[in-house]
């Protein structure tokens, strides 16, 4: 299938997976099912199958789903059978947090450069990186042909940023900024928003007292 | 028509729209289209508009959308037309982060008590609050009849904090660590992990060097 046919909520939920298998092998296990999946998940097994079969046969039926190389079809699938450098634009409590965060090295990435414009920050260590000058971002993008990017600023300053890092050669880019940024068709954007999580589940709890 | 036949994935996109109408609003625009919040959003106008013809009738054919009276019914059926009170586990650089994340209090949550089991960061203040000693979590969710957490401790520890909060009567959580929690069905959860966002976009970025 080609893969522009692929919807994008299909992609989305990859990702997920590869989660789930990584903890499963952690814990030793070697063998799952759609239907654990499905139950950690809770997504369908009837739908995990039907994403999955997008890529080909990953699966007996009977005997499930074999974690080492499900996990290695969906690295390479995803990418992430590689490193990808990643550049953390904010040095704030939140940039501390992320560069903090244990969980980019195994999964493919990897927090290579860290900017801010505060002279108080620049220079000073954070985890195993120094906070770079913003006024080199161009110079550290293009040398290392990096292609993603985090931005972890304010909401005012964030725009400002995305065309900075646009301008450099980013394609992609993850934003904490509880802002919608305008960028060009050929950068994907993907948000993150806690108000954004909270807010679908508030739909469904009862009002109760005010 | 009936509120559980509405597909999740719709319920997930309002907050989006939501954001979006309250950007434009705060630019001082009155007067939006399905169009041009689909281009913000890169979602497709036809979806917007389906999305929106589960809850009722929002726009006149060629007028558009009166931005206030859309957010106002928008708010009304995620609920935030109220203010829910949050409870925070985690006073670290992302607990910190959160709490002086200003996007809560308008849009209808308040984190009103932050916690953490370590001793040399109870009774400190961070923002408005002073940091709860963990031991004394089930009494203050009970107490105000709190409904919903956000979970900022390690991964290690998240699961256990995930079934002392389930067992003092909280109904929805927004996890920041990455693992997925084992939950009663009961209880709503919306995880936050940068790298699942980050490998949904790298599938479809150009290799490149390695």
């Amino acid at each position: 299938m080609n893969p522009l046919e692929i919807p994008e909520i299909v992609i989305k939920r990859l990702p997920l997976y590869l989660r789930t298998l990584k903890l499963m092998a952690d814990q030793g296990q070697t063998v799952t099912s759609s239907q654990e999946l499905g139950d950690k998940l809770r997504i369908s097994s009837t739908q995990i199958r039907k994403d999955l079969s997008y890529f080909g046969e990953f699966g007996k039926q009977g005997t499930g789903y074999d974690i080492g190389y499900l996990r290695d079809q969906l690295r390479k699938i995803l990418q992430v059978n590689r490193r990808w450098d990643v550049v953390l634009l904010g040095a704030g409590d939140l940039g501390h947090a992320i560069l903090r965060y244990s969980g980019f090295e195994d999964r493919g990435l990897s927090i290579t450069a860290v900017f801010d414009k505060d002279e108080q920050k620049i220079g000073r260590p954070i985890a195993k990186l120094k906070v770079l000058d913003i006024a080199t971002l161009h110079e550290v993008i293009q040398e290392h042909r990096i292609q993603i990017a985090i931005i972890a600023v304010p909401a005012s300053e964030a725009q400002e940023v995305a065309d900075a890092l646009v301008n450099a050669g980013i394609r992609a880019i993850l934003s904490y900024a509880p802002i919608t940024l305008s960028l060009p068709a050929h950068v994907r954007i993907h948000y993150i928003d806690p108000v954004i999580g909270l807010q679908s589940m508030t739909y469904h709890l009862n009002p109760g007292p005010l």
